[in-house]
């Protein structure tokens, strides 16, 4: 029988109900669920922790949020968050870390090995009865540039090693440089890009990173390169993507993230040759996943411990 | 300038010019190719070592042999070539090793996250320009059994490892049975397919493999569970298979080997549903790879120097 029992609400636009019944399994009594702006505004007076997923954080300037004393994201990207840094000083942030580096790893060699290994040309022969045997190119001996090493990139890192491949890695903060061949800093983006095959983006949306993926960067690639995003849409210039891709410059930009999401129907990304685009799938938040998270983040709030992923706003994530 | 030098014969259907070439540019002065059977009976008489490919082993009986000390098969199976023990008990038969681990691995966890992650359905989501998120299954938590643990296998344990599945294994010699998390016998099949989520062939055929998975073994695999062949195709009686996997016996088949191949056109491989057929091509004989491999060997040849890949022929690989 837990002793404390913190005010809680669950806000998620689908989801709110599964999360709360998890968080109520593991005995806490006070959990509510809100799914709408309404359903947030009634049930946030004497809140004390929100776990949530685009919470209309408007609200969150207003007198009924004074109680809120923490707020855990339900995801690894705070930049909505702590767009307007105004709004939320008075209370803790946390993110959800290490939780995306097993599925966003396995995203990106799915992407990788499919294209490479031309899959496509594999089916096809099969569906037209043809023996059509030839040399697939190999993952091991390619150039793999990890931009961002926390816990996402250097998962992706630690499955590069295993397919043989040469792993360069770029981050703001220089740790974990250990893990990669060959490590930049933030300042040495051409130098980072030129070498690579593949240029794999984790980093986290902030001011310093905010279309950082520009025209400059993206003609210094090798033509033949790949690009995969994984972080944030808004790390690149689509605008300079679209125009640089139909130089012929690229071999491919594999995206799961984009500057505006859903990606409108009418987008040019969706139709461009040697350009792979899917659904913000590629980090997904479970329930079981994040509850879990949750649960553990709430037992070390009650026990006065320092909690995990606590956003740094000067940093941005 | 290399003192001794062997006559050697290069056959191969399509090949044997590159092959040739290759091995002169390594100082080798007396190299003959040829592509077909009347080519290959003028060579033979003189000829002390053959690099080769589909060679017309009838031929090795005859009195032109007589002079062939060593056979270097280009491949990993030699299986066609002591089918019938009585041709070439006079030669050393060698076979390529160590060099199809990459490959062949690489093809694997290609087939394994483009059929897990689904990502037909995101490519099918893309061109209807549909936002479809959806969560994709994970590797990481799965239970892979390689059979066979040569040097292929295990490459493919190795990056099951970095994929954090659990990893099973059966040999028949029972060497590198430390690799794995459990280790079966021969003894042991139906043990050992009874806990996968997937099981990979990777074994040699021999008298002791031919039609080794048969009725009795895929029914005792997990009805949700994955065959995949990259050994050969005699290992898979394929009547069995086709007739459980109509049952809706097993979530599917990838197969890169057939008991006839090229796999025929009428084959009903090709259609049915859940299996993926393709064309020989996960362990690829490259020119380089094998021209280099059978250099290295001819070295060891000349140094008198113990051969590499030395064919066994009681144990048949």
């Amino acid at each position: 029988m837990r002793t404390y029992q913190p005010t809680i609400l669950v806000y998620s636009p689908n989801q709110a109900e599964a999360y709360a019944k998890c968080v109520r399994n593991h005995g806490f009594k006070k959990v509510k669920a809100a799914a709408t702006l309404e359903e947030a505004r009634k049930n946030l007076p004497g809140t004390e922790i929100i776990l949530g997923w685009k919470f209309p954080i408007e609200i969150l300037d207003e007198s009924i949020a004074a109680s809120v004393l923490w707020y855990q994201s339900i995801g690894a990207g705070v930049d909505d968050l702590i767009s307007d840094t105004s709004n939320l000083e008075h209370m803790t942030i946390t993110r959800i870390v290490d939780q995306f580096g097993t599925y966003i790893s396995e995203y990106v060699f799915t992407y990788l090995l499919f294209i490479l290994k031309d899959v496509s040309r594999m089916r096809q022969a099969q569906v037209e009865r043809r023996w059509d045997p030839f040399i697939p190119e190999l993952l091991a001996g390619k150039t793999i540039g990890v931009a961002g090493l926390g816990s996402i990139g250097a998962e992706i890192v630690r499955k590069a090693r295993a397919f043989d491949m040469n792993v360069h890695g770029l981050s703001f903060s220089g740790r974990q440089a250990q893990l990669v061949d060959r490590h930049f800093t933030s300042e040495e983006w051409i130098e980072f890009v030129k070498g690579l095959d593949y240029l794999v983006l984790t980093l986290p949306l902030t001011d310093a990173t905010k279309h950082l993926i520009n025209r400059d960067i993206l003609l210094a690639m090798n033509p033949r390169a790949y690009l995969i995003n994984v972080g944030r849409g808004a790390l690149i210039n689509e605008g300079d993507l679209v125009s640089v891709m139909s130089l012929g410059h690229l071999q491919g930009a594999i995206l799961d993230v984009f500057e505006t999401e859903p990606l409108p129907e009418d987008h040019v990304l969706y139709t461009m040759p040697n350009v792979y685009t899917t659904s913000h799938l590629s980090g997904p938040s479970t329930t079981r996943g994040v509850c879990q998270f949750f649960v553990d983040n709430l037992q070390r709030y009650i026990d006065n411990q320092p909690l995990l992923g606590v956003v740094n706003r000067e940093r941005g994530y």
